[in-house]
């Protein structure tokens, strides 16, 4: 970037922060209000004309089907959704599952997996595992499957992989992580560092979720913080995150230990952007450069071949 | 890869494993033996018919200006050779250096600094800042700049880039660091676990070279291991690491401190290979694909613009 794209770059960084600051959800609150505000805030905008999300089922689990109209869908973004596993949907999450799918030419299928407190772990696990299966039973070849996921979503999706060998089901062919939450036994030292410069979490309130999740398990099981999950045999990884976060240890330290074991890992950290800042892409260009970067990774992992 | 294109690749990383095993290179013996053998290894293919490589000067410094036949020099990267600050020269990186350059349409600097044990630190530090500083001088525009280093050199880079604030130099575009040698008090948790696993280098032989370095001042002096740095400030990296080094966390701990620190950092870590495996791009898949990311990266920080 230029001078003059740096100027508006930094202020586009400050609206978006000033916007995360300003937002009204308290994310400690009652989950059932917290679901509804949450769900206002990212539907609020209509997804764009040539976007079709269709409900349906896999595996027993809810999912939204998103395609984009001309577009192949011969590849498959198998998305899950953040909300610290317990607020959040396949709706929330679509307008980037959208923009993504049509910058990579795949569909993405977003799956409702239950929330907590009401269905605490292992509940959305075991909805990952059955949702994968089902799509792998219908006859989609792993090789065209990439796993996504947002946050909790992002941790959800490493813990499903990690998971696959003991259920001998094949790994897809690549994972992209945005901001995951891999250790929700909160012990990053960001998880201090950052505290006041992430612009809308802080660790006593992500706590609350974190205990509606684990639910008197141990946070350190590594099926539920797969920061500290064996990950030798899982495919390549993308790690995007901010370094605005408290959560940017969850993904500094679990590129550094999918590294040790053998993992073809990349983690790819943004400067002065918050928690799954691709969110804003469409008004951040940090945003948008990060989502040509991961759309460059997808490609490489799934099929250059087939690239428009 | 298809199944096919992995045991291809695999049987091209276990060549290359047992080709470093085999070499007769005691990284622990005495310099004068070391830089001739180590010269003679890496020289031994000539370059290619499309490659100038022209001695010179930099601010004092000896220099080697690598160019590619037709290719435009408006873009420069200055190139900090390996060789644990005491082997190695810019003859022994040409190979690598006129790949890349070929690759991102642009010309290779790589400079000569002092080596220990006769210069000591901060002889190649002192050599690095100056060369910079007239590089600058000489009218080259730092937006077309980009620091590239192996191993030490990766290290002498981040060094160099972390002193510019107090030197009153501008930061370059962008660097792109090859498994860069960052901590010489060697307390990397690699140092010990991939100990058998990296085929070339074992801690005590390093510590040999450290010490040569070093010479009785401080190995945590920031000067000498980067990654006790204050790396605010330094402009967008790509760093590059095998998972078959004892060098590993000298990587993966950079990449962490910076993104903590708001630097623009890429962490890319491919798994099976070994230190600076790029040199083998020719006869290594993974060596390949690494350079082609680091030809993205460098694209997009100095100037796709340009790109043909």
């Amino acid at each position: 970037m230029n001078p003059k794209e740096l100027d508006m770059s930094q202020q586009q960084r400050e609206q978006v922060d000033q916007m995360m600051r300003g937002a009204p959800l308290d994310i400690g609150g009652e989950p059932g209000e917290l679901r509804r505000l949450f769900e206002q805030m990212m539907t609020s905008q209509p997804l764009s004309d040539d976007v079709q999300a269709t409900p349906g089922e896999l595996g027993d689990v809810p999912m939204l089907t998103i395609t984009i109209d001309g577009a192949p869908a011969d590849r498959t973004h198998l998305w899950f959704h953040g909300g610290w596993y317990v607020i959040g949907s396949s709706r929330t999450s679509a307008g980037l599952s959208a923009d993504l799918a049509r910058r990579g030419a795949a569909r993405a299928v977003s799956i409702d997996y239950r929330l907590a407190p009401e269905h605490p772990y292992p509940a959305a696990l075991q909805d990952a595992q059955a949702a994968y299966k089902a799509l792998l039973g219908s006859g989609v070849d792993p090789a065209t499957v990439a796993f996504v996921g947002e946050s909790a979503g992002g941790g959800l999706a490493t813990a499903t992989m990690a998971s696959l060998g003991d259920l001998g089901l094949p790994q897809p062919s690549c994972a992209v992580l945005f901001s995951p939450w891999t250790d929700l036994t909160l012990s990053g030292a960001s998880m201090t560092e950052k505290v006041g410069i992430d612009p809308a979490f802080v660790p006593d309130k992500v706590q609350v979720r974190a205990n509606d999740y684990v639910a008197g398990a141990d946070p350190a099981d590594p099926a539920i913080s797969p920061l500290f999950a064996d990950l030798r045999g899982l495919p390549p990884m993308l790690i995007q995150a901010g370094s605005n976060e408290i959560l940017l240890d969850d993904s500094t330290r679990l590129a550094a230990r999918a590294a040790a074991q053998d993992v073809a890992v990349i983690l790819d950290v943004t400067p002065g952007v918050p928690h799954v800042f691709q969110s804003f892409a469409a008004v951040l260009e940090e945003g948008d450069l990060a989502l040509d970067r991961v759309t460059e990774f997808l490609w490489a992992r799934t099929g250059a071949a087939a690239r428009p």
